[in-house]
């Protein structure tokens, strides 16, 4: 029932990926009744996929801890807790990204070493490599251990699911000398330099947004927020003059196919609110591969060595 | 004898400048000889330059702190020292911006009311206009008072040289409500709203960096410096490209004239290293605008007013 064109382009994203993807059992969670409508006024085939009715919507708009906490046959809320109880594998959503947020932080488990979940951005670059960006806004103010598990989780996503091996990680930074920046860049830098489970390749300017130096680019979240949007504006104001290029086309977010919530014990996948049914494919095929490639079991794994060694560094 | 292309490059500008503003009098610091020689190899007329010995160079990579201490026959020292007593109106330079930091902060006063000095970037938009976005780097690290001085010196910036009236103060977030945001962005939105001498239109996102919604963006020097880095990176990329765009050319930061210093009591301009004669003629005509415009005596009032309505505040 999420996005800004719900739920028909769901809809028709749970149809093309159904096509697309037919190993995969699809479950949409929404007003039963509302969903077989549309999908018969659009002449879309609904068979092979379940539904479970919830008769609570959480707007766009609401309030995200209020709207968990009240909206209990909401699909937000029902999709968690079969995800919880694991009658499902992955979740997916182009609704309010709030109450995805709190959704996995209060339904789902959080994966013992990392403190919040995050978000990152796919930032394809002009070689044809994509990189990423975390976080981009799922925290505002964050310490360097953010940091350093942002880069962990961010490595770990590179590996299991862009398939690089041994992904380069860069901090975002306002010079290029490790003793440069804020005071929070520059305990993330030494934290970075001392984390042995990543290859960190030190201070990243914003300049290199689309070098393949780096395969990861970690930062705040609200620097990664800024960075992210930029290149939005970008897309926005060059594509509106009319300037015709594959790369720019490369850039357009409405393209974009959603993100992972990071640092949480299933998969989930939450796209923009202007998601159509393309984009859900996008974001079918992201789920799909964070399932088959093990994703959280990894970072579960991943995070009990650096948890341990971070205990070990401070009890001296 | 600062930047890249040094001497050389500052001469020719400085002779481009003197045909192009003849009332202005040009006084080159540097080593008197070196300047002699490579303007007669390069066929460039001095007459009416002056020219101040200076003994010293403060190289690029320099430490800041430690070379103004100790360089005390260095151009970038002996131009503040002359700065400060009034033998020359306004100094400009294209060498190490930290110097011309520390020189600012220590040789010349800072403003009454104004923590620290902040620098500030143009950024030209598809209409024709120019906003600009500060602090850029200057500071790593602000308090949201910072932000209110920099919104109130971007105000005052883009209404004396940029001839904006009424200019409209932006602030850089991560969500349009006031709400939104970190704990930095919070405070500083709230401090904004409550500052008479500016026009506050809220929180601007990423994507509305090249809008006409504002005229000035306020953010810290972290967020400022990633921000206008990126606008490079895109540009370097795109035209490495070949994509021939009006606007994209404008975002040639090569052309850039250099920015002032902001909240010293002397106009003080930093260009880029890579400025080469023409840009130096921008960082001339910059210098000329803010002499003619008294800018530095504007900022002085307005600051005078913010820092007596603070100190009303703070005394409830």
């Amino acid at each position: 029932m999420g996005g800004d064109f719900a739920p028909l382009e769901a809809i028709k994203g749970a149809c093309l990926s159904k096509n697309a993807f037919p190993d995969v059992h699809i479950v949409l969670y929404g007003d039963k009744k509302v969903i077989e409508g549309i999908a018969q006024s659009d002449s879309q085939s609904l068979e092979g996929i379940s539904i479970v009715h919830c008769s609570e919507v959480i707007e766009m708009g609401e309030h995200p801890v209020k709207a968990i906490a009240s909206k209990r046959d909401s699909s937000i809320f029902r999709g968690f807790m079969d995800l919880a109880s694991n009658q499902i594998h992955g979740f997916l959503s182009a609704g309010n990204t709030g109450a995805m947020l709190v959704g996995s932080i209060q339904i789902l488990k959080s994966i013992v070493g990392i403190d919040r979940p995050s978000l990152l951005t796919t930032v394809p670059k002009p070689s044809g490599n994509h990189g990423i960006v975390l976080d981009v806004g799922a925290n505002a103010d964050n310490k360097p251990e953010h940091l350093q598990q942002f880069a962990l989780l961010g490595s770990i996503y590179a590996e299991a699911i862009l398939k690089k091996s041994n992904p380069k990680v860069g901090l975002v930074n306002i010079g290029e000398e490790n003793e440069k920046g804020s005071i929070l860049s520059r305990a993330a830098n030494q934290l970075l330099r001392n984390t042995q489970q990543i290859d960190f390749i030190g201070n990243v300017e914003g300049r290199e947004i689309f070098s393949d130096k780096h395969d990861v680019l970690v930062c705040d979240g609200f620097t990664g927020n800024v960075m992210v949007k930029i290149i939005e504006g970008f897309y926005y104001t060059f594509s509106k003059r009319g300037v015709k290029d594959d790369f720019l086309d490369m850039l357009n977010f409405k393209n974009h196919g959603g993100g992972l919530i990071l640092g949480v014990t299933a998969p989930v996948v939450v796209g923009h609110g202007i998601s159509k049914g393309p984009t859900f494919v996008k974001m079918f095929e992201l789920v799909k591969n964070s399932i088959e490639s093990d994703f959280c079991s990894k970072v579960g794994e991943a995070f009990s060595i650096l948890h341990a060694k971070n205990a070990d560094q401070s009890n001296g």
